[in-house]
């Protein structure tokens, strides 16, 4: 059974890295040991082997092994032979970018719809979508295509954040950015909140956490 | 002479479309008494002729006349021939995937270096840096490249806002996203908060507005 865990952002506010998710974690990955991390996405700029260290003292807590994929010669092969896999945030175009450059956004594809637990946290999150064109982040890079892994039927806004009716900015709302996606696509856009998360069983999606979510739809 | 001004917004908090920059704009244009108006960054996705309508409303107050470029048969024609040329705001991916499309930024970047005075507002100056990687907006399109004007030596960030101390929201804040592109590229950005605008003399920049301006450069 295909089983994704997609969460808006990895923190929340004055709480440690993933500690929110904690409990959810520890029944999800139940009988796995340990997990592919790949830290592709690099947030602020963290090399791999930093963003790690990060991912497993998290996962410390709940007994579970991490193993970053840059460690291993074949990165393919690393994705082939995973028990789990998690792709932690950072910039999407930057993650998006190095699955292309090294050939692995189909392996991981095949990988998850072929029921390994999958857990992705905002630019994780993103790229389970159809396509990467609801990110929040800039193109610091310019990766070969927006296409991304489509093990979801929809794409995902992470970070979603509604509209502050006291601002005095002018730059577009983030409805006004998904509303514009939507003058030139027609993949319905989920806006996730902080602090929401998506349990995928297959084609069952449930939106988890205290927060709703907003569904957008071309009109 | 290369004469540029390039705003970070059209539209400053309780004031009409472009009313801040008018007493600006007279003297900017003084001989000038029409200016092409290149629409294609669609804010909202709004029509073409919609869109020129707000700028023609706008420039009426100061008895110059616009002509959209969606008029003209030849987009290259009516660029070879503007006295005087104004790229509006919107989206920054559709805007130069429609230059790139029409093949008119060379031919764009030609005319403004050429004396053409050329008048930007948010994804209007994004476009005249060296590449569009440091625009807000969303990939809600796939341009062919991210390569723009470069009719200044830096890239702008238009709308810079700094980060809320107050914030609970855990996105990436504006400027760890530009700190993210100096990991990838070594282009300087200038910060442009919404009031401020640039005065581009050939090879001298200066900032206009209340406000200071933030430069990031790769460290």
């Amino acid at each position: 059974m295909k089983k994704l865990l997609l969460a808006s952002t990895s923190t929340i506010y004055g709480s440690e890295y993933l500690e929110y998710l904690m409990p959810t974690l520890k029944s999800f990955f139940k009988d796995i040991d340990k997990i592919l991390f790949i830290p592709y996405a690099r947030p602020s700029g963290v090399s791999y082997d930093d963003y790690t260290k990060t991912v497993a003292k998290a996962f410390n807590s709940i007994d579970i092994k991490i193993d970053g994929i840059q460690k291993f010669k074949s990165t393919a092969l690393a994705i082939e032979e995973a028990e789990a896999i998690f792709v932690g945030g950072g910039n999407t175009f930057v993650l998006v970018n190095e699955l292309y450059q090294r050939d692995i956004l189909e392996i991981l594809k095949r990988k998850i719809n072929s029921d390994t637990p999958y857990l992705g946290t905002s630019a994780g999150s993103n790229i389970a979508g159809l396509t990467m064109q609801t990110t929040n982040d800039m193109p610091i890079v310019y990766p070969p295509s927006y296409t991304t892994l489509g093990c979801i039927s929809f794409n995902i806004n992470a970070h979603y954040l509604d509209a502050d009716p006291l601002s005095k900015h002018k730059g577009e709302t983030r409805e006004t950015r998904i509303n514009e996606f939507h003058t030139y696509n027609k993949t319905p856009v989920l806006g996730l909140r902080e602090g929401s998360w998506l349990e995928v069983n297959d084609d069952e999606v449930v939106l988890k956490g205290e927060l709703t979510a907003r569904c957008f739809q071309k009109k």
